[in-house]
């Protein structure tokens, strides 16, 4: 195998064989080529794409970089995966909620990506909770509690681990076969048999436009299918902040309270038990997801689970009983709207860039990051706000620092002075099996 | 500056600006940027492509990475550059024609690259040629002789000389701009003040067709003109390889018999005889360039000059008296034709490769190199040949090396049993200045 021949015949449009990749992707987890050619590479792919019989090969070849989990056949084993939104604590919910219906749900998450928050990150929040296990432990876990939500761990998938570095330090991520495979190794080595995909849509996520969602959505369902998942997708809306508060601590604070069955509307709820409902049918379960089944598993059984999650991960389970333990950092910076109106467009993205500003994300691995801050934004696009109403409120630990996020989130909402139709959540699914 | 971003920038098709590709580069030679980001950088501008402005940015960076050699403004200093082909000793040629009249020659020239033969390893197959000088005995050399053909040296554009060789291993060398700043940076930092290229387009040449080629040539008198140089471009064809003889010793031998005269017309006369043409023009000295003096140069003048210039730079002067003590490699194999017909087309590229399996070229630089190989091909496009008469002869040191090589020779001529009309050697000029 010449690496320089095959890098060449990617760039000129020609598809690689599964061989090409498993030689070229064993050569570079094994420095036999070196991380330039492996960008070129990757570079290439963002430009020239690949069909989707090379994404599923790539996938595979990821997933051999590894080792693989697996749970017994007769496990109703079902995940859901979120491609990154902003205010999105939907793992936290749905898991709970499919568990305590009986299926078994072995998540493996992300800290935050890009603008995005990522849901380790708001895990660790909780004081004690470890998100760092074996595989044996993992599935312990799973079996124990019917979830567990853990972090990759270096056997699982370290192609993925090392690629992805490479990607984010190349400009070379927003590509859908990379995004593919990096994803759906990791689910599918993960060892769940039902996949539900949260494909977010909208200024907010990373797939700004329907188009180029539902290629994704393509890509990802034909890749879990030829290694026998089976992948359903629901298209949600990322163009407002998902639920009311975005942060780490105040985001668990706010799944909790919802479990609590404090909410009963909204984006959050829909789609919730729009994915919850999925999760069920995937795993053969359409008959018990029903609206009534919902609201009732939110009066303590998915409490009840959640308390066991946190508690078998070694986290502190008193912030379920109590979970205003779970301050948002001191300074409150209030975020007045700047006129009257009606919200006509948030950039979402922006508020996750400015949250990372005080301390709510990293942009590199060696950034401080507060646990406590965040932001409270209830408003979503069609809001009517009065000026000098509050857009919000945001939570930090420096004030210079908070002015200055707090001013840029002011900046991210675009008021009308004509009424605005508000936006439903969910924009369309993709899933036949349920 | 943030290396990512100007990485998407680039790769988003937007332009990048002088002093960020200033920053980009110097923090790449400097080591803060590492050699996995400029690889995709580069391969971001293999798909995006560059204004006409960014690559004289490029250019302008480029040169200033290292020294620039000035001549006096008096001297009529001129260079020929060809992009590459097979079987092309013509710099050995128009160098000392030029010099013999009154032109300065300051040739800072290369090795072999990919498929095409290299003017350094052609003279350094001359005992005792000498091509590492530093700048000043460079100068020297083109003061004393009129002319001089030595290697780049490391304080000369170290930007190329580190970008090329990571291009090389990275898929990125075919990208219009990145090869113009290549080629420009070197002959406007060597200090000509006119420039000739020989523009090589065909099957044997790097550009295939003349659309590119024409792009190219634009993109190259623009590059040059930015910084003050006169460059006029010559097209011509590289459909087969140029003159008799492909190979190192065998090539030189060649040129020498070109300077006793032995050689009135055919595709290397032409060809040689335009550049010099041309050479003379743009030093302003149009009216001396007549078909009498380059014949008139043939009988000696020129001859003395390139004496001079092997001597000047350690070569054993008596090649030229005798050339034939430049041997050919000892063992003979024929290639015949296989049927009777035209000759239609020739595989230059194939014949260039072939010739490197029997190491008349380089794959690697730790490849041993067999400056004796050789071939004489002395048919071109549109000959007549018989079955059994000979297409050529392989001159090797390994017999099955060279067995094979030849029979991948044989394989690069495709006959017609239809007649073909010849082709021309020169295809176009470009050129404002004469």
């Amino acid at each position: 195998m010449n690496p320089v021949e095959l890098i060449l015949r990617k760039r000129n449009g020609l598809p690689l064989l599964r061989e090409e990749m498993q030689a070229f992707v064993s050569a570079y987890l094994n420095d036999a080529i070196p991380e330039y050619q492996m960008a070129a590479m990757l570079m290439a792919i963002f430009f020239r794409d690949m069909t989707p019989e090379e994404v599923q090969a790539l996938t595979g070849v990821y997933i051999e970089s590894g080792e693989r989990i697996s749970f017994p056949a007769d496990w109703l084993t079902v995940d859901k995966h979120s491609t990154g939104g902003v205010g999105d604590k939907l793992s936290l919910l749905v898991a709970p909620l499919a568990a305590a219906c009986g299926c078994r749900v072995p998540m493996i998450s992300g800290r935050g990506l890009g603008h995005t928050g990522g849901t380790l990150y708001k895990l660790e929040s909780v004081p004690g909770f470890r998100t760092g296990f074996s595989s044996a432990d993992f599935k312990r876990l799973v079996e124990d509690v019917g979830m567990a939500i853990v972090a990759q761990s270096e056997r699982l998938v370290p192609a993925d681990k090392r690629i992805y570095a490479l990607r984010d330090v190349t400009g070379t991520v927003e590509s859908l076969p990379l995004i593919t495979a990096s994803i759906m190794s990791k689910k599918i080595a993960e060892g769940a048999a039902n996949l539900i995909i949260d494909l977010k849509v909208g200024a907010g996520a990373f797939m700004k436009d329907m188009p180029t969602a539902q290629r994704l959505a393509g890509l990802l369902i034909a890749a879990g299918e030829a290694f026998g998942q089976r992948v359903g997708v629901v298209y949600s809306n990322m163009n407002a902040p998902l639920g009311d508060w975005v942060g780490n601590a105040v985001e668990v604070r706010e799944a909790i309270r919802f479990l609590y069955g404090h909410v009963t509307s909204g984006d959050q709820f829909e789609l919730t038990r729009l994915l919850w409902r999925d999760m069920l049918g995937l795993c053969g379960k359409s008959a018990e997801a029903t609206d009534e089944r919902f609201e009732a598993l939110l009066r303590g059984e998915a409490l009840e689970v959640f308390r066991r999650f946190v508690a078998a991960q070694g986290g502190d389970a008193r912030v379920v009983d109590n979970p205003n333990l779970l301050t948002a950092a001191p300074i409150e910076i209030p975020i007045p709207a700047p006129d009257n109106g009606w919200v006509q467009a948030i950039d979402s993205q922006g508020i996750g860039y400015a949250l990372i500003d005080v301390g709510a994300g990293r942009r590199r691995l060696d950034d401080a990051l507060d646990y406590a801050a965040g932001a409270h934004l209830p408003h979503k696009i069609g809001a009517e706000v009065r000026r000098g109403d509050l857009l919000g409120r945001l939570y930090c630990s420096h004030r210079a620092k908070g002015e200055a996020a707090a001013q840029r989130i002011a900046g991210c909402y675009k008021l009308s002075s004509e009424k605005v139709v508000p936006q439903p959540v969910v924009l369309g699914r993709l899933n036949r099996w349920c």
